[in-house]
């Protein structure tokens, strides 16, 4: 398997609401997949509590061994959002109001209605760049590699367009499934030669259970079309060899 | 927020197309709620890689900083799947057939379809003990405090059952909810207070939208009934005086 030596990043997801199972995480792909077509890996990802020792360490731990981190969680009005304040501190910056988020906020509410949970909204780490967010006013905000989204995945993904000019990514990371009617152990073997074929490639095999169906998806990923056709190609020489029937391809 | 002081542990989710955002986990969820029955609460997750120093050194580290670690995924027949052969090198132990999984795999497949591909489903760590899988055969292994189980959800979890007796917890941790017709802002303050009169309960506030329906979960945990009950009243008590609408309890 290959190393991942683009431009990589970390997710971190912050929020109780995972760790305890009662919230199934669905931001990490969101990101995950948008980061892809900007060329960008993702290297790890970490969930953790609303626990604020915690969040720093880890903040100052991911953003120095990754081009860029995001975290989800944590940026809402009640006593368990505590990211932006957390990461105030991981960067040794005063957590104050941002005059810009408060303007956004102030003229996003209506008179009267801008009340002082939702001020707190506007408290981020000093000279923070806002994320603007077109779903529900409350930006989120980015400090050098760092970019804090809300937890909520409608929102959080409303918010990933508008990051795309903030990013330096490398060449988009391509990827071709061919699904097949086996089971893993009747390719591995076949699959390891085509594996140690292409060395650069980033080859991974996920058995399926479909309507019924069982088979076995292969997936093919890498920032150079030409090498995931050849690897393909060599794929299909053995599935047709071993008279495997391809659902998908 | 209050620190996890019982038995804890880290789940690690081990695969490319997590990170890849091709294949969203469940599994975190499935574990986490089945370990809260059982009295222990997960401190942190991390997803990684099929990359064998990573693994090994998530794993080293992971397991010393809690009191049991579960992976999932990698314990296939495939090339990609590198768990078990990793930690045994995490361990310092011979990679090599389990003799008992060995019988369950020949005992489990028809006469001439146990494989090689099969067989390296039966290479684990030295005397490793193992997870019954009453799914699909495989089945999966633990060392010391690290339990190993497949990356498929539906096997994953048919696998659980059987780890009880491995497993020493705590008291169960409950969890009791109390849904409103509100947002975020409006109880905030009145949220803070409850939490600060009740600092060793985890108190968390999640927003949703569901069927068109704007409103606040209120997630109150812990490992005593008493004190959930005395915070729920707390809540249940400002939710009244303001005349919030509740949509669940």
């Amino acid at each position: 398997m290959i190393k991942n030596t683009k431009v990589n990043a970390a997710i971190l997801i912050i929020g109780n609401e995972i760790l305890s199972g009662r919230t199934q995480d669905t931001n990490t792909s969101s990101i995950a997949l948008w980061l892809n077509t900007i060329g960008v890996r993702v290297n790890e990802v970490r969930v953790i509590p609303d626990i604020e020792d915690t969040i720093i360490d880890t903040v100052n731990h991911l953003r120095k061994v990754n081009d860029y981190l995001f975290t989800t969680g944590g940026i809402g009005p009640t006593h368990d959002d505590i990211t932006a304040k957390s990461i105030s501190k991981a960067f040794d910056l005063n957590y104050e109001i941002h005059k810009e988020a408060f303007e956004i906020l102030e003229t996003y509410y209506k008179p009267g209605e801008f009340n002082i949970g939702r001020q707190k909204m506007a408290c981020m780490p000093k000279d923070a760049n806002l994320i603007i967010n077109p779903t529900s006013g409350a930006p989120g905000f980015n400090v050098e590699n760092v970019f804090c989204l809300p937890g909520v995945p409608s929102i959080l993904k409303s918010m990933l367009g508008g990051l795309k000019q903030k990013i330096i990514g490398g060449e988009p990371i391509l990827s071709h499934t061919i699904s097949l009617k086996t089971v893993e152990s009747e390719i591995a073997l076949s699959l390891t030669n085509v594996q140690n074929n292409n060395e650069d490639v980033e080859i991974g095999s996920y058995p399926f259970f479909q309507a019924g169906k069982l088979g076995v998806s292969i997936v093919i990923r890498s920032e150079n079309k030409s090498k995931i056709e050849k690897c393909s190609d060599q794929i299909l020489d053995f599935v047709v060899k071993k008279k495997i029937e391809i659902v998908d391809r």
